[in-house]
């Protein structure tokens, strides 16, 4: 079994005052026994469009990234998909990265492949593409302390079955998605999309988000939510800062596998 | 928008007995207005592997089949997917076939694809690749009278999320899977999968099945169901025998792909 914690975490303005507290978090979730821990996208900073480029951070230097610096100190000992926060690449693009860390460790970067264009009449407006770049790779890491294949996707990249396939075909038995859906599509898609990527891919799925912070621009949805490989969910918060814990089993992922054979019957059209 | 029917019909032990029950529940169906009807999955004979055999049809020679003849007779005026019936090819083999027609016009055939072979303990144990062999197609059909093209697979297909991506690539606007799950996958899967197709790929999305029979060894889920272009639920039916209409409206596809574009952003991986 190993015990995982998704983080909810509340957003305020100051970017300082987030990473200090996830740091907290983190540690508290560790100290309870967690092995893998979960951020949320964009867990140190408003998501709004026009903050990105203020904020964002180089990988590329040391010393450059607090965060990356916050999140690899904090991955001693554990597993750490750091949630997301934004990146300014080589060229000066900039991306909604993931960074997982395993015990100081970089073990993968996933930049938000499938962006955030939304025009819901009555709902929401937002355009990732008029300030991000998509990135181009899928990512699957391998975990040696959980002893298995993780596959990371950003918020939106969980709309697209036939990426988690192919994290799944890669041999990710969790798929991991750190997200800040929003009031409109949170309530009518969040929970749908958790359970179908489980069920397709036969993996413990995971979407991490921020809690709902009622004065922000952009209010995430919240309801952080793990499903496990049969499409059962496993727990899900409300809109609150607030942990989700809970024993994730990868010889489950086998059983279900066993069960209703997918991945072999799978043609490619 | 387009009056669409899903018809679930009473199998019993006779095949004469269900065929033409069937095309009366057709019938019916377009004197209340229907222009688009499906049925079920084996929809004139109890869904069992020793059956299949004594019970197979011959497409390839005229008046071989009289489950093909009504299908071609009840499709006057109206577009049907046929559900589905065991079909013996020309090597022999047996197939879980789909005939689709157009005012007796015979629009596409599809062979299930991915065979049901499960086993679940305490559950449900069934191998249809014991005896029936794999279809190798993908199936879209052209509708004139419809004006619109409709992607179709049979039961088990439509836990494969690239199958269903593959027909609304090639401009499915409505997937429709006749299908018989079971009393245990049923209560599981059914609803999650209908809405998780429907809403990867913003189509309308039809699951038609037989009524439970009580009696029968394979007991049907039933639970007819439809779901629009936004994963959101249009109706479901219980497990006795009933017809579900609704109105299917080709333009609120748009509206939804446009609202959510996903298509254009897809990768290929």
């Amino acid at each position: 079994m190993i015990k995982t914690a998704l983080i909810q975490n509340n957003i305020t303005a100051s970017k300082a005052e987030n990473l200090s507290h996830v740091k907290d978090m983190i540690s508290d979730a560790v100290r309870q026994g967690a092995r893998f821990v979960v951020l949320p996208e964009c867990f140190q900073q408003e998501y709004a469009v026009k903050k990105f480029a203020d904020n964002a951070e180089e990988l590329s230097k040391p010393g450059m990234s607090p965060t990356f610096d916050m999140l690899q100190a904090s991955s001693k000992g554990i597993t750490l998909v750091g949630g997301s926060f934004i990146e300014r690449g080589p060229d000066s693009q900039l991306f909604n990265t993931s960074c997982t860390f395993e015990d100081g460790q970089l073990l993968g970067v996933h930049r938000k492949v499938h962006l955030f264009d939304v025009d819901i009449p009555g709902g929401i407006r937002f355009k990732e593409s008029s300030v991000l770049a998509p990135g181009k790779e899928a990512t699957v890491v391998n975990s040696e302390l959980l002893g298995m294949k993780i596959g990371v996707g950003v918020c939106f990249d969980v709309r697209f079955a036939n990426y988690a396939e192919h994290l799944r075909s890669s041999g990710a038995k969790a798929l991991v998605y750190p997200g800040a859906f929003n009031l409109t599509t949170g309530p009518a898609h969040w929970t749908l999309l958790a359970r179908a990527r489980a069920l397709d891919n036969q993996a413990y799925t995971m979407l991490c988000s921020p809690a709902r912070s009622p004065t922000a621009a952009y209010q995430a949805y919240g309801h952080t939510i793990a499903v496990d490989p049969y499409g059962v969910v496993i727990g899900e918060l409300d809109d609150k800062e607030g942990v989700l814990m809970f024993d994730m089993d990868p010889a489950y992922v086998d059983k279900v596998r066993a069960m209703i054979p997918l991945e072999e019957k799978r043609r490619v059209w």
